[in-house]
């Protein structure tokens, strides 16, 4: 291979591993800011949303031209389309943790209603999730890949305890409404994360084995016959 | 330009308004259910949902066979990743109108809570902003693709103002509590069905124009002295 483009693929790789480590940052300093219940701390958030904002452009750009300068075919096409689609996963996580971050001002500004285990928990996974995205990208490795997968259900199924618990707290005291709410749009932006975790890691499998993995096997009519 | 290739790209451009096409029916029977309260009429979205997820793959592998056969440069290129995009985004709207039905289904398990007015109202906007999206792509229409962008906000403060209209339902009234909280998440995900025909307008004018509006301008650091 042209060494030139495999510099520039490098390249690529590693400016979409700092999209994913500014992406795993905005996430834990969410969570910081509100286990602390500091809300000065979600100020930096916005900085690193306007650093991410500028690597997505830059990604893209960088990926455009590697389409149209070299022309690439197989392997490396699926990479660079796979680096695409991952690059904008990375943006919207970043948008999850500015939400994060706004919702969590408006939970700060009242008094504590029940101890942040289930949040932190899922955002734990959440940004596990990611990381092992990337690393699989990285490693092109599909097992890895598949792990991201099975633990999307994990942050589904915590979620949907939480929207429980919450549920009866809001019906049994309507003084906790609104904070209730805000932690379930919380919980909805953690569940958001993982769901873009699940896409790169979809992406990945594409990309390694050429087969779509997107929409389950089991969901497509069969020829008749077959 | 070569006939055969000419081709090619207007069977994409079809595919991707087929595409669309069935993402506006699907957020029509969600609003048809709700509103005349039939929840058999959600039925119809996972049937096309199925129809939506082969079209995903399919497009999606067309356009990278292109990328790969035809090497494209400069407006083509550019017309071919931008149909990437804009073919997830689809399939996106897809899934919150399957979120809909499901939410919607829970809803309608109880009694009415209100009149559903805004909620309608808002799927229309998001609605016209999709086919508005798509058609300034296949026109490639910057202006059109602009005013798509200047809808997303009615969408977001109709979402705020039910949001603020429901939480003094739920203090008043604990027993309205689920009820509310299941049209929050409706308004949601038709708030987010806004956000995605956003990025296919903001896909379109960086196809047109070759430069990137998905993050504003006013957010860019300046360099020291410009």
């Amino acid at each position: 291979m042209d060494r030139h483009f495999d510099e520039e693929l490098k390249e690529l790789k590693e400016k979409l591993l700092s999209m994913g480590n500014l992406a795993e940052k905005m996430i834990n300093q969410a969570m910081d800011g509100l286990v602390k219940r500091e809300p000065i701390l979600f100020n930096q958030i916005n900085n690193w949303e306007n650093e991410m904002n500028f690597l997505h452009i830059e990604i893209d750009d960088a990926c455009l031209k590697l389409l149209a300068l070299r022309q690439p075919t197989a392997t490396d096409l699926r990479f660079i389309t796979a680096g695409m689609k991952i690059n904008s996963e990375l943006e919207r996580v970043g948008d999850q943790a500015v939400n994060i971050s706004q919702n969590g001002t408006e939970y700060l500004k009242e008094p504590q209603l029940k101890p942040l285990i289930d949040i932190p928990r899922m955002a734990n996974i959440a940004s596990k999730m990611l990381q092992d995205g990337l690393d699989s990208f990285v490693r092109k490795d599909v097992e890895l890949a598949k792990s991201v997968l099975e633990r999307d259900d994990e942050v589904d199924e915590l979620k949907d305890q939480l929207f429980r618990e919450l549920l009866t707290f809001m019906i049994s005291d309507p003084t906790t409404i609104k904070r209730a709410l805000t932690l379930i749009l919380i919980a909805r932006n953690l569940e958001r994360i993982g769901d873009h975790a699940t896409n790169i890691a979809e992406d990945v499998i594409f990309m390694v084995l050429g087969k779509d993995v997107r929409h389950h096997a089991a969901e497509k009519p069969r020829s008749p016959g077959v």
